[in-house]
């Protein structure tokens, strides 16, 4: 690893961290707080790369976990910056967090599908894959399984939020095909995943500004310089672990 | 009112929207969530009108309650945008909330001090009056007796928080006087309060851009247009209430 480049975080790190940042004798964050700043991030980047008013519907895919989570507060975010999106969330979570959260979002008129992703998507204009994150381990179930494939198979720009879904958090992107996609866009959430390195679309952003410096040092992670008051930062050539 | 003026709000309003939000089954927020909003839009106003080159170093006074818990979340974002930020915060809540919010602070090394704000004053390049919010009313006890009479006193710009510690909410700035002072930024949150058509200072903003378009609507709040992703916006001219 270059010196000052960023570290690609194991599974098991990047579930330490996790849980080290909502511990509150350790990090005090609360779920809420992550998911708003990490959803928000990935609401920036669109912004950043997908203008509204070319862009303007946005379809937010979001599995049963925290990945979701983050996709439903992007969500609300895009129609504060004037986007028309719509959520697939076909396997809702009987956490308070989340229900508050999709009622949010049907309080800003967001239509919440749980069937025809596939209509969904023939009427969008970018793709969010908020489906499964840095947990994910095993073999992908129905409905999920038709996600991926339309994920394969769409013509529209995907954004993929933490880790590209079905992809193995580690090994990444080992060969494409019926179940792998490259997304136009990957926000890495924190920290970059060790599969984030087989990641071949157009931009690599950072999100989650919430990484005491402190730990960023104990565990070397180099995090890059934010800018402004930016809740996301483009990862270049130079902030880029050398392979 | 002229068509189309952003709505100043009555305390009972104030309460009410505020109340309406983090119903679960109305607005479903978390507190969390609109504090952690809230704050950011402060420090967001913060790094726009003060760099951190020239004014690094930036007090925050916290009260006891939410606007207070709005100043901690302020102080932690302005540590990821390069300033130097300390707290001082005499009244602790017990509430979680605002043990974790503290705790984050600490893990980001800022100072979190419960005396000599006289003294911290003299070490500051802005200060942040995140002392009372909306819900206040009655008199004022110590030890805010003297922060107030500091903020009255000193030589530093003052950034408030939602509405001015010591005004009345809706009567604002009757008199300039021993404990009643004029800050050089209002951050207005969610909606400006009757009292803020007092303010006289340099810059009035907006921030809180989670007010869902149908409560604006029916509320009839005329909540101005925010720019881009920012969670803040400059009242002008147009934007605000001719009186």
């Amino acid at each position: 690893m270059a010196a000052g480049s960023i570290r690609y975080l194991t599974q098991k790190l990047a579930q330490e961290i996790d849980r080290e940042l909502m511990q509150p004798e350790v990090g005090g964050f609360a779920l809420e707080q992550l998911m708003e700043l990490a959803g928000f991030s990935v609401a920036q980047v669109i912004a950043k790369e997908y203008a509204a008013e070319r862009y303007p519907r946005v379809l937010v895919c979001c599995g049963p976990g925290n990945n979701g989570g983050d996709g439903l507060v992007c969500a609300r975010h895009l129609v504060h910056f004037g986007y028309q999106p719509s959520i697939y969330y076909p396997k809702r979570t009987q956490r308070q967090v989340f229900q508050n959260l999709v009622k949010q979002c049907e309080n800003l008129a967001i239509p919440v599908l749980d069937a025809n992703v596939r209509t969904a998507e023939k009427q969008a204009d970018v793709i969010v894959d908020a489906v499964f994150g840095f947990s994910f381990s095993g073999s992908v179930r129905e409905p999920f399984v038709d996600v991926l494939r339309m994920f394969c198979e769409t013509k529209r720009p995907i954004v993929a939020v933490d880790i590209p879904s079905g992809w193995d958090v580690e090994q990444g992107c080992t060969q494409l095909g019926a179940d792998t996609f490259q997304p136009d866009i990957l926000v890495s959430l924190t920290a970059p995943k060790l599969g984030a390195r087989t990641f071949r679309g157009r931009a690599h952003y950072l999100g989650g500004r919430f990484i005491p410096p402190e730990m960023d040092k104990r565990y070397d992670l180099n995090i890059p310089k934010y800018h402004g008051t930016d809740q996301c930062v483009r990862l270049t050539a130079d902030s880029v672990e050398s392979s």
